[in-house]
């Protein structure tokens, strides 16, 4: 090492000891001949004085330095309590610069204001700033702590092909055309899925990876093109097991990285009463705002738009005191979901009900609703009526929203819990049906012979754990038995010949005594942004890129040329002596 | 969990506990109405009694099952001390299929004779073989230390980009269409080396990935077109900083998964010594059998063949007594790797020097040969002549062919060193200079201001772990000022425009004070390899491809569709307005 000290390390114990640093000038402070250096390393900074200012006239802000001085005890009265090094400072008697900075694009420290692709692109300086560099580093402390638990108990590290075959899952494969194989490609892993459950069937009975994923997307907020689970896989396990794993991995993490202890056994709550009291299957409990169900008050009712499936309520504190404007920017709200508006009934401070539906409502069915919602004087009712599914997911993200506009959220607080019981498949919209999770998901015990009478009411096996609002790890029992997954592929219209070529390699596996397996998955960059405090996944992310999958600091993706595209093979046709796939 | 023990782990304490086990039927014996069967699972595996045959009638081999039975010492006599549950059974009282199997299309025990390309097909069947399952368990052990030993010394865990920018390495990249962006390409990494250099200029001084990499090599043993790496750079570092760490991480991990202490601090040698007296750069010195060099023997030669500008030989002990035959065989051995042949001279058992070309030597450089060699009656002396690199090529790979013929390698020992002092800079064939390492590795200190004066002499600061012959890792200090990458860039005649273009993006990161930083990269696939006692790195990868890339347990790669074609946008034009690359 070419430094003898870190900078962050150094203590009045130090004082008296001559020490080398290297890091950089963070600030620069002159005063009359004498210059104040702040050196900033990977440990933290101190300060460092010339007392002849020709040492360190030169120095610039992010030039690399090498120092050398004796470390001494800051004159009475200039010490800095708020830093770890407060109590010295260094006083050079060399100084080496190791390398220049230009001008820089952005200041390290402050500036705040500046722009994400001006901080993506000169990344290598965003990530000296503190903020960004920690956030890195509780992602890699969160890494050694998943593989500490991990290896505690005893599962295989397995790592899993990146270059592989189309799977059929809910997104687009990134494709890779092949050189030594004309004309045909590779797909990238949208996740391991098929190889956990091939690793079942191997008899690991304890898988574990920490996995890249690829998923050509739509553009959305907060989508990266490639993103990391903790990929998990069991055999021989139920539910329980894996949940249990689940918070105690998701807990030593918490705790061992910003020491806040999980309440385990966590709260489970079943997809139904999530959906019907929070109308969400990701419900942040960290505010109450519940759903009401207003379907039997309104059986009745003469009002045309209540007469519904399904009609709910959630009742916004305050929220009779909206000024006309406000109120109108809900029914925007509403219709930026692609809902017709939101109803809302005003209770005022004397209890009297007002807003355009009150006049709609009989007198038996405006004296009755407050009490029926909850709502108290000078709250806002918020209705949805309609199909379930859709008015219930409107609800909860009116709640959502009543929550963050009242500020009904406690940041400082963490609600963790399970959902289970969601349901098998849900309606694809053409008359058929879709799997809620994937194809390979397990009933529940009770569903097991029969989930295909009633494929609407059927529940999986699955468990999403909930973090804040967040879904940040789901997963599910899986199906080992042959005649089960050919009962799911026929509700699912699922042809035999379709379920061959899309995993016939899996099924093919399964002939061969594949035991009982479950497994979840944690979306890791959704994790490590929790725990970092972000906002964004792209605070956890060394190099992430943009929405639309740019990444501002090396430029790619780029057009290639065209003898990258010869060789490549991209226009090849492919030859038809390639041998056949495993079937 | 359905099972209550896990079947390796019974031993005769727990003789009368009632236990249930799951796992898979191993073998199966019939005794009279009585029936035995090994049930294996991921811990090993325990003989299951079934006293009615009934139970037991339909059990066949690789069924899943599910036992319950009460554990009895085994009756006195039919103990096995071989196994480690050898002193129990388990008299079954109730046994529940998980799930059949049919027919294997090979046998899991035993079975020595599958072809590889069955063994892929039905990986999942070859993973249950224990000695395929036990490498897959090394190799997770050894990640589980690595991760260890890096996070005790402070590195932080950071994931770099798959997705990303063509990078202008030995190899030729994969490419990924974007269809985001269409006409646009990703690469696939063939290493992170740029990422990792800017994660040094971004100050996170310790860097650490398990890191997969790609490289869409040509054909050749042993390849695969992914494969991983252990991936670390430091910052403030010297190159005996790195060495240091590479010892103690690869120190641990063979200690602790093979109980093998590695010797450390482990020699190093220079390049140029491992070329003189191996002609190895990569040497295995778990046998000796060195190159002579006789090129100032020879000086006053009149043998055509042996005025060149280097003339060398290595002894083979025995080799006198080699028939015709197996002479002839070394000349088409020489000739397969490109030589026109292998001049030898046999050394009688009377001490006479025979073969072709000894009566093409004159009496004197006959009479000293033997001794100028080492050459003891009855072993063979092989020569090269001619360019030294090429000749010691020839004659360090005539060496180890030596040591597999002669059986003069002890398997049982590790051969560690590190070879330091590498060139530079290589002659490309056409009249210039190409990089040993990559052209970011610095020089020696003591080459820093003149390399380019004498690129065929300049010394890199660079190191290569080797173990029993094969390179495992290996890394330099880096190049962190502009001016010394731009004389590198000289010597190596990349224009400005060139350099540019090809990694613009980092020299454009190192006009922000770069720190001075260093690394080193271990094939993990090699080293996992190596500790498993494999004698492919497919042997220690869970789904290898075969050497041309084709995976014949998915099929991969495949054609695509016209419909996933046009939506890839492989042959869309790419926009003209796509925003700037980062330069």
């Amino acid at each position: 090492m070419i430094r003898t000290h870190e900078a962050g390390t150094l203590r009045k114990e130090h004082a008296g000891q001559k020490v080398t640093l290297a890091g950089w000038v963070a600030r620069r402070r002159d005063h009359g001949g004498v210059v104040f250096i702040d050196l900033r390393d990977a440990s933290g900074s101190a300060q460092v004085v010339f007392r002849e200012e020709d040492h360190a006239h030169d120095l610039r802000a992010e030039y690399c330095v090498k120092v050398t001085g004796e470390v001494r005890l800051r004159p009475a009265g200039n010490e800095n309590p708020d830093l770890p090094t407060g109590e010295i400072e260094v006083v050079a008697s060399e100084v080496e610069v190791l390398s220049e900075s230009a001008p820089l694009p952005f200041p390290i420290e402050g500036g705040s204001g500046v722009s994400e692709e001006a901080r993506l692109k000169y990344r290598y300086l965003d990530i000296r700033r503190q903020k960004i560099a920690d956030a890195l580093r509780i992602r890699s402390q969160a890494t050694y702590l998943a593989n500490e638990v991990m290896r505690e108990r005893g599962f295989v590290y397995v790592e899993t092909p990146h270059l592989t075959r189309s799977t059929p899952e809910g997104a687009r494969d990134f494709l890779v055309p092949v050189r030594l194989q004309p004309g045909n490609w590779y797909a990238l892993p949208q996740s391991p899925q098929l190889f956990k459950q091939l690793l079942m069937v191997s008899g690991l009975e304890r898988y574990y990876q920490l996995a890249r994923c690829f998923r050509d997307e739509d553009l959305r907020a907060d989508r990266q093109p490639e993103f990391t689970q903790i990929d998990i896989e069991m055999s021989f396990v139920d539910q329980d097991d894996v949940i249990e794993l689940g918070e105690a991995l998701i807990g030593r993490i918490w705790k061992e990285t910003i020491g806040y202890e999980l309440p385990t056994p966590l709260p489970r709550m079943t997809y139904a009463e999530a959906m019907a009291r929070y109308g969400s299957d990701k419900p942040d409990l960290r505010f109450g705002v519940e759903l009401t169900d207003l379907t039997d008050y309104f059986s009745g009712t003469s009002f045309r738009v209540f007469q519904a499936p399904y009609v709910g309520a959630v009742v916004m504190p305050g929220g009779a005191s909206q000024t006309r404007r406000e109120l109108d920017a809900w029914q925007e709200w509403a219709k930026s979901r692609g809902a017709r508006g939101l109803a809302y009934v005003l209770v005022q401070e004397d209890g009297t009900l007002g807003g355009p539906v009150a006049k709609n409502l009989s007198e038996t069915e405006l004296g009755g609703l407050a009490e029926a919602t909850g709502a108290k004087p000078g709250d806002a009712i918020f209705f949805a009526a309609g199909a379930p599914a859709a008015s219930r997911d409107l609800l909860g993200a009116a709640r959502l929203e009543i929550g963050r506009r009242c500020d009904l959220i406690d940041e400082s607080q963490w609600s963790f819990l399970w959902i289970v019981d969601a349901p098998m498949f849900e309606e694809d919209g053409e008359g058929g049906w879709t799997p809620v999770h994937h194809p390979f998901t397990s009933p529940k015990p009770e569903w097991a012979d029969n989930f295909q009478d009633n494929p609407g009411e059927a529940l999986a096996y699955a468990y999403d754990m909930v973090c804040n609002g967040m879904e940040i790890g789901g997963g599910s029992i899986r199906i080992h038995r042959a005649e089960m997954q050919q009962r799911v592929f026929d509700v699912l219209g699922i042809s035999k010949e379709e379920a061959e070529s899309k995993f016939g390699w899996l099924l093919e596996a399964f002939k061969y005594g594949p035991p009982p397996h479950g497994g979840i998955a944690y979306g890791w960059d959704r994790v490590c942004m929790l725990l970092a405090g972000g906002e964004s996944i792209r605070d956890v992310i060394a190099f992430p890129k943009t929405a639309s999958g740019y990444d501002p600091l090396s430029g790619a993706p780029t057009p290639i040329s065209p003898e990258q595209r010869k060789e490549a093979g991209v226009d090849a046709t492919p030859k038809a002596d390639k041998p056949e796939p495993a079937q």
